[in-house]
């Protein structure tokens, strides 16, 4: 979420190895949300398949496999939008800013609760340490198994 | 969109009567966007296999049988998330508020551009009074096939 890594120590980043899934694109919506401050994007989160049964049932912790994507956009006025309501109102998805995946694997994302994170910017993964945050900043929602979001009806 | 009805000849109204269309929860995403205003929502835009394939290969206009569904939720603001970002600045989905669809036809409805338009309130249509506007409000976008929305990458 482009916070402060948790940890000063590089050499404790966890190696997540995580690549972008094909396909991701198309994937069902979770739900959406905007974040101001620095980020200013409008955002969707898409599950695969697993994530989103997961979701739909309300089943906790995630099944291994699923895989949650974050996309997001630049919050950006539409005044062709704006025009036609009679005042500014509206707000759409500009470029991409970066994609953002957590994928479960509870052996092998363990010591992150079971969780690898990754964000890709123009298609390129971001290191270790810029991830190393992602763990951190989960931990509030633990007893959601870690997932902030919540799926929209 | 909620906007005042274009002409107040009740018998003017079309009559659309268009259906909620099966699964449309599950379609892909077009893109996102956040309405401030009266109408306080995040809205998810999808489309139907016809509809998606039209916007990625920017066709116009789109082919009969797409279908655009707006799905629209209230304007949230996540106390969870601003704690772990630290400040105010995360806003999620809340309850839905109803639902639109865009339905192309373009010899069942010749006289509105070749789309009907429907609203569900808790799965109930609006009546033909309330959608009368819907056209109108579209006309500025008819370069694009009356569609306001923009795929977003």
């Amino acid at each position: 979420m482009s916070l402060a890594p948790a940890h000063g120590d590089e050499g404790s980043a966890p190696v997540f190895d995580v690549q972008i899934p094909a396909g991701y694109r198309d994937w069902r919506l979770i739900a959406v949300a905007h974040e101001e401050g620095n980020l200013n994007d409008l955002r969707a989160v898409l599950g695969n398949d697993i994530a989103i049964k997961a979701f739909r049932e309300g089943k906790l912790p995630f099944p291994d496999g699923a895989i949650i994507a974050r996309l997001a956009w630049k919050y950006v006025p539409s005044e062709e939008n704006n025009r036609v309501f009679g005042r500014q109102q509206s707000f759409v998805t500009g470029d991409a800013t970066n994609v953002q995946f957590m994928v479960k694997d509870s052996a092998k994302y363990a010591s992150t609760g079971g969780w690898g994170y990754a964000q890709f910017n123009d298609g390129k993964p971001v290191d270790a340490v810029a991830l190393s945050g992602c763990y951190a900043c989960h931990v509030p929602v633990k007893a959601r198994d870690f997932v902030f979001t919540r799926y929209a009806p």
